[in-house]
């Protein structure tokens, strides 16, 4: 039998339901609180996820308290906000932009890598939201094995969100994300994708 | 018996040791050939994981006659050249930076948003950049539910790989991902990455 007969994925089609088939982004969520142990154990899932020199700029800022939601919702876009506003877990997604001085540790075969290649702050700014990106879409995958539902938001007004919690400038914010197990409605019909012969080409 | 007392994770052990736990990146493959089909699973896998507005950037280009590796390898920084050229299959993640021609019909609820949000170039190439990283971060684990290992690479001369493949301007490489069944001696011991408790703050 050639591989071209077997299926192609190891992976059970239970777990690619859970992670992927049937996961959606959630707009509605259930009452049911996600307590800082799934946080971790969601963390301790993904945190191996490969990044360039393994430098790992992605932080979370779990948003739990009514002064610190009092403190996020302002800077969401309208849209946004009552969905945001009633998510068990709201979580900021922020690359950290000092993300270098951790690098002798994260990377100790090459410490000069801080300097040489993250010396320049545009540079690195680039390659921590770049970075960050990979590890919150490892972030979604491993929210999803925990039987939860992300809801993944970039409209907010980053420079306003930005200045309220990270106001020494060292950390940007990518993402908002709500996070639960999905509600009623939790979501409308599937958008379109491109067509494989769309996104792949062979030369 | 509280949420505390029970594994948070649903995805199942073997699933997580496949896609996680066990998964590395590599740097050495074995011979065996990743055919057409697998790269299909592995879209059709993982194509509806989200990104803003749905715009799905993320382009591959799968790097498969000798005379396409021929061109390519010479952009290699030279600690990536000989094992890129030992790779069964080479494929160049790419942002397409033309991707908000595509909105109108990806997401259909809202067409102007092809020009509302993505009408300044620089503004698009950013969104493209985040988008497609997100991407990058599905198809990672999408390659490893099909029992492969991925070596992405960002170690390569970004500027004369995209004149030589994208000559038109409308594309830039990402990474560059070696993909295959890891081979002797695939990878080291492992880096240490950050505890949760210096990633994750509560507010």
């Amino acid at each position: 039998m050639t591989t071209a007969l077997t299926n192609p994925l190891q992976l059970a089609e239970d777990a690619q339901n859970l992670l992927f088939h049937n996961a959606r982004t959630a707009n509605a969520f259930t009452d049911e609180e996600v307590p800082e142990e799934t946080v971790r154990a969601v963390y301790e899932l993904v945190k191996n996820g490969p990044t360039e020199f393994n430098t790992t700029p992605l932080r979370l800022v779990l948003v739990r308290s009514d002064e610190a939601r009092a403190r996020l919702l302002p800077h969401m876009l309208d849209n946004n906000r009552d969905k945001t506003a009633a998510a068990p877990l709201i979580a900021i997604l922020a690359a950290d932009l000092e993300f270098h001085e951790e690098l002798p540790r994260l990377f100790p075969y090459f410490p000069q890598a801080k300097d040489v290649f993250y010396g320049d702050p545009n540079d690195r700014a680039e390659s921590a939201r770049f970075n960050s990106a990979l590890q919150i879409g490892y972030f979604v995958i491993g929210l999803r094995a925990a039987g939860l539902a992300a809801g993944p938001q970039s409209g907010f007004d980053h420079e306003g969100l930005d200045k309220e919690f990270f106001p020494d400038g060292t950390h940007t914010a990518l993402v908002v994300m709500n996070i639960g197990k999905p509600g009623e409605d939790a979501w409308g019909p599937r958008l379109p994708r491109l067509e494989y012969d769309e996104v792949v080409t062979t030369v």
